[in-house]
């Protein structure tokens, strides 16, 4: 990558490193960071030098925005180390245009390119040894920013830290997946913040889904909140529907959040030719082709799992499953996109780009 | 106050006091801080020993839930202290009502009232000095509580930070305010959190307002997201408006805050004689009294202000402006409910508590 910081970044090493008591086999997701942690402070409006140093906690005032008012967003991002022990990161500009999407929604600064990307590459270098190859092991990549100016009345923060945190991830499997519809609880208004990953909206989905899970069931499809009739995200992910032979995903939009696994799968479908439609699924249409058997397959789409196929739905209190198809899309998809990611298969879209 | 801890609270008092370098005449909202702050953290399922200590920052782990996914409550209060140097709260149950019920909504455990109310009430005690009376004077009181759990996985946290933080305010005018009403942006979806006091729902509302304030507004009347027709609340306010002799205020929803100042208003309003309406406000009612001359007042209602009113709004590019009346409801309603808060009138509502 050709990202240069024109700031040195401030480097303090570790004076030993925690990965020898690291069991990679065994790895629970989001819990594990390697040594280094990258920083920077945002004041008197501007970015201050960057700093990789020692994963640590650091300080807070009490008072600090993020806590009261919510001023926080993140990206997720896997990076992947080949049979050469080259290191490589899959669409990042995608991550980074999006975080400062986010950033401006949340009227956040946004950070610029040497130090998101550029902070990036020099994180991933100094903990290489910790990123792991083979077996579908991957990088989990944590950019984040949160407000951290001090003041209990609600305006936006004067001061801000970006920081990259790593934790090594293995193949995500999230078990046999069963769904519910949402009929009452929602993730996102019109004009709100859907479409911008902000931390408020994910601790809103807990308690519904707490819910859901009491009745069986992992996940909530998300519907609309004014009519709850059109299937928006799946969880934490974009969903993806598969009708007889046709791929189906709703539009982005103010309450969806334009994923970078979803606009992926959805040019690897079309390179596969598979038939795509993007545009609003009805809850009524999934019955239906679920009642007659066109209903082929259902499955999420993010970073941390790549693909997790759902098993069956519920919606109005009457439960529906499909038999998993032997053409399964979500298994080919899965296995072409990990592929490229893994650089086991040729990248011909330009996907994958070189930490060095 | 008749709550106390069994758990007896473990006080570490400041060896310095810093109120001698406070200029009580000149308080910025919410900047500066009390000697002391209240904590009681939440873990292995329990809620642990609760602390008073010196007010100073604290440490948290970089993957902490509340940056990443915004498990975060809060509430306003305050505290005024009456010409006898007793120390009063106005309904402090009610806060400690709706703080247990944005938990509930937020996935997060439930406070109990021996520490809510018994923290709070040992806290005013030890910092009693900086409770000043007088012209407005109060005590802004901020219970918090955010999701300290580390691990980058989208799910509830389990373990937690309650605090009370302490910030003495003067008597709070806003100017002359215009807003803006919201036919885009919202800050509130059905089946959403917008009736908990979740910090997700604070930051989302920075960016509208921001485009407000480039265009001299300084807040937005806030629309139901999904046709922007009915009026919901006033920045973070709820709202009210005049129309002839009546006083409208909207009913409190999934979208609306169960407003104390405003409940308690009501309550006013009706003592007063004044006829009250609690229902639905549409914008192009707003517009049509406006043009007829029965729309006399619109106030936003909030613990940090009391009553803010609005001199004129705009809706579709036309903007409206109010003739003060003589007998402005406002002034009324905020000199009745402020009299009562500072026990210079009788409270017969019996909604004061004393500290002791």
């Amino acid at each position: 990558m050709s990202i240069t910081l024109t700031n040195k970044i401030e480097i303090t090493k570790a004076t030993t490193s925690k990965i020898n008591s690291v069991d990679f086999d065994n790895l629970s997701f989001g819990a594990v960071f390697t040594d280094h942690l990258f920083e920077c402070d945002f004041k008197n409006g501007a970015w201050q030098t960057p700093v990789i140093k020692p994963y640590a906690p650091f300080s807070l005032d009490p008072s600090a925005k993020v806590f009261h008012y919510g001023q926080a967003i993140f990206e997720g991002m896997k990076a992947y180390k080949d049979e050469d022990d080259a290191i490589w990161l899959f669409r990042p500009d995608e991550n980074f245009k999006r975080f400062n999407s986010s950033a401006t929604r949340m009227a956040m600064p946004e950070v610029p390119e040497e130090i998101f990307i550029g902070g990036l590459n020099e994180l991933l270098k100094i903990d290489a040894k910790w990123v792991q190859k083979g077996n579908g092991s991957s990088m989990y990549i944590r950019p984040f920013m949160i407000a951290t100016g001090a003041g209990v009345v609600a305006n936006p923060s004067d001061e801000y830290k970006f920081m990259i945190i790593l934790s090594p991830a293995q193949a995500y499997y999230a078990g046999e997946v069963k769904v519910v519809i949402a009929e009452h609880y929602s993730r996102a208004a019109n004009g709100g913040i859907g479409a911008a990953k902000a931390a408020g909206n994910y601790a809103g989905q807990f308690y519904p889904t707490t819910l859901a899970n009491k009745d069986g069931f992992q996940q909530i499809i998300w519907t609309d909140d004014a009519t709850h009739t059109k299937l928006e995200e799946a969880g934490t992910m974009n969903v993806f529907f598969r009708i007889n032979d046709t791929l189906l995903t709703a539009p982005t939009s103010e309450r969806i959040l334009d994923g970078i696994t979803r606009k992926s799968l959805l040019a690897m479908a079309e390179k596969e030719g598979i038939k795509t439609e993007v545009r609003s699924v009805l809850a009524s249409e999934l019955v239906e082709a679920a009642k007659n058997d066109s209903l082929k397959e259902i499955f999420g789409a993010g970073t941390a799992a790549v693909i997790s196929p759902i098993k069956g739905f519920s919606y109005k209190d009457e439960y529906y499953e499909m038999t998993k198809p032997a053409d399964s899309y979500a298994e080919l998809l899965k296995e072409k996109l990990t592929s490229l990611q893994n650089k086991l298969s040729e990248d011909t879209f330009g996907w994958t780009v070189k930490v060095e």
